[in-house]
């Protein structure tokens, strides 16, 4: 479609999402380009359309040095483009699994070349130097690289916490000090403080949202979704709570997933923009998205695509991820105790793969200096907070009271 | 380093590069995030760095599901995030790959996730609303989507051809008529015409380019090379020529290209850029690359880097790909002899995988329906140019002469 109608469908469908569009959001559209007009050869028997090097049926001539590392993926998922939004099924499985966990208003997902990716998406189609992105203090620190580094996007943080919980009275307030289309990166379990909400928080942030007049974006960074170990938290998404509840009118919610932690594929580089509209309008900004991607990297790897719908079909997925998440719950469990057995005090914490601990009486890159180069202990510290973030993700549950004890010496 | 630092080193070892800069060039830098924070800890016994899901060693907990599907990788490399530039040894490995054609002043290749991400990222970095981008007409019609749409970097077109060859007196008038920083892409053999210069043309060329007073950047993108099926044709890539003969003061060349025609590996969207420096300046030039990678898809999918890697050592892979080469020689060579045989007169061209067949007295776009619906035939119609393009890399070449029948009953 041209870029007009596709606005024209958001502002009949979906008023939020139109009034959101960023310059490059409003000239998004797939042209009538190489892969349109190869989709539209589909049925013929001759095919001289897309620069693809196949056997004359679609079937990939791949290298046998490349092909046998694939050695049971379908070569035509595997070695062929996949469509700018993602393989079709992939984005159906993708689907069911959101489905299944919680119905909401959503369009078919996209696919993305890891969270990362769903989250440069959104920034690009919705934010802009005009557009500030409200962010919980202390955040991930790529999230200035993909805002304000690329796109010039101001981050207006407010804090995390208020007492031992999700500050939710400063998210509201935060929303009501900005006039005109804004948006919110919500990351539950966050990066870097563990922390994802009670139920009473979802619902209360949940709340607030609904009632923001808008324009708003309201970005769900679910990387770490699933990954929760103390009762009483908030185990969903907030996307499904967040799309019921708001008025299109006003909200648009972006929900950016992946199996980069929900299916331990680090280095594959999948994951899924969803958009809380469904019909036209849902199909209207998925074609923005994949232009986008067209326009960026145009199209996602297709191995690690055709591996991850083949292991979202697998009967022992669930039972494998448990197990990971259950060797996850101990680390947590482990790490918890180490803190308190050596009264280093975290921030609030819950889930994630991290806890934050801040730094008193010294300066934090200080002590992640003196840690490498004293006790053989790596930490991260978060630019603004001073403060170590430990990940418990990639140290046995074992070694990790060795760990806080040798954190404990210097920041103790 | 700081985006000042690396912005300093280029003003003093490349100044091209530095004039050339984009505002979002000018800010890319890698901060000292949790990528570079988890490197400096590389050598602690007990690491709590990045939020991966390892084992304590570093060993990837890669779900059955996931993994079973590359059994053959290394896990380390298939499963774990790659760096932002890409898997070192893949770099290196491509940076042998270069040499082994032509020695030239270079960087190090970063890796992209494909031809387009590294298009992308030359965009990014060096074009902007009031840096135009000179480009041989027709081309290919991402570069609208990628520089214009995303970027709003306009394109000021050139006829492609004079007479029966490349239109260098038409680059050197096109380049003469801008005032300031601009961009030049030069895509050989080239799409959607299937043009690559002779050896005196791309001498000619390489001239034309080390006398414009800049700042120039020069994208060769590369991405059919070594696809050239006629005597006489320059079968290298321009990069070596023009990095051995511009002027770092005035003319920064970038090299895209990749595994996705060279390996025959589509689905894979491996591709790498390499710029026209060499030591501090080419890897200041290679870190803001990297930091817009970061910023984008924050690093390329590993798996199909890990099988690139492995394919580049394995030792029949220049007999595969002589292999594939000489198949598609074939069905150039049958492409070319139905067009003469149906006195259609395609644009000159010599290799890649199209030929560009111009449509007399109809519209294109009619001509490319007609042929869906009345003769099972798939072409693709170029924006601007009244012409069908007609891919040979997806047809055999028994199948061909059919083609050009039917082809001919509806424009000849």
């Amino acid at each position: 479609m041209t870029p007009q109608a596709l606005n024209e469908i958001l502002a009949a469908e979906h008023p939020a999402a139109a009034a959101l569009l960023s310059p490059v959001g409003r000239r998004a559209a797939m042209p009538l380009g190489i892969p349109q007009q190869a989709a539209q050869a589909a049925g013929c028997a001759l095919k001289a359309t897309i620069g693809e090097i196949t056997d004359g049926d679609g079937v990939p001539l791949a290298l046998p040095s490349v092909a046998r590392h694939f050695p049971d993926l379908d070569p035509k998922q595997a070695f062929r483009y996949a469509p700018q939004a993602g393989l079709t099924p992939l984005r159906e499985a993708w689907a069911r699994h959101l489905d299944a966990e919680a119905a909401a208003p959503r369009s078919l997902p996209v696919v993305t070349g890891g969270i990362t990716h769903g989250l440069s998406l959104c920034a690009e189609l919705f934010t802009s130097p005009t557009v500030p992105l409200l962010l919980p203090e202390p955040y991930w620190d790529n999230y200035e690289t993909i805002f304000t580094m690329r796109l010039g996007t101001p981050i207006r943080g407010f804090p995390f916490y208020a007492g031992g919980g999700f500050n939710v009275k400063g998210l509201a307030a935060a929303l009501a000090q900005v006039q005109g289309p804004q948006a919110v990166l919500l990351n539950f379990p966050a990066n870097p403080t563990g922390y994802a909400p009670t139920a009473a928080e979802a619902q209360a942030i949940t709340e607030v949202i609904a009632a923001a007049p808008g324009p708003l974006l309201v970005i769900c960074d679910d990387a770490y979704h699933g990954l929760v170990f103390e009762d009483g938290v908030y185990a969903g998404s907030l996307f499904a709570l967040l799309a019921n509840a708001v008025d299109p009118a006003r909200t648009l919610v972006c929900r950016v997933d992946g199996a980069t932690k929900e299916l331990v594929f680090f280095g594959g580089r999948v994951g899924f923009l969803t958009f809380s509209a469904s019909g036209r309008a849902g199909e209207a900004l998925a074609e923005k998205a994949a232009a986008v991607i067209r326009a960026t990297v145009s199209s996602c790897s297709a191995p690690a695509q055709a591996a991850v719908l083949a292991a979202l079909a697998s009967p022992t997925l669930a039972a494998e991820q448990h197990q990971v998440r259950e060797r996850l719950a101990t680390r947590y469990r482990a790490l918890r105790d180490a803190l308190l057995a050596n009264s280093l005090e975290p921030y609030p914490f819950n889930g994630g793969c991290f806890a934050l601990v801040p730094v008193m009486g010294m300066d934090a890159e200080e002590a992640r200096h003196r840690l490498i180069r004293d006790h053989g202990v790596g930490t991260i510290t978060v630019p603004g907070a001073n403060a170590l973030r430990l990940a418990f993700c990639g140290i046995e549950a074992e070694d990790i009271p060795e760990l806080v004890a040798r954190v404990a010496r210097v920041i103790g």
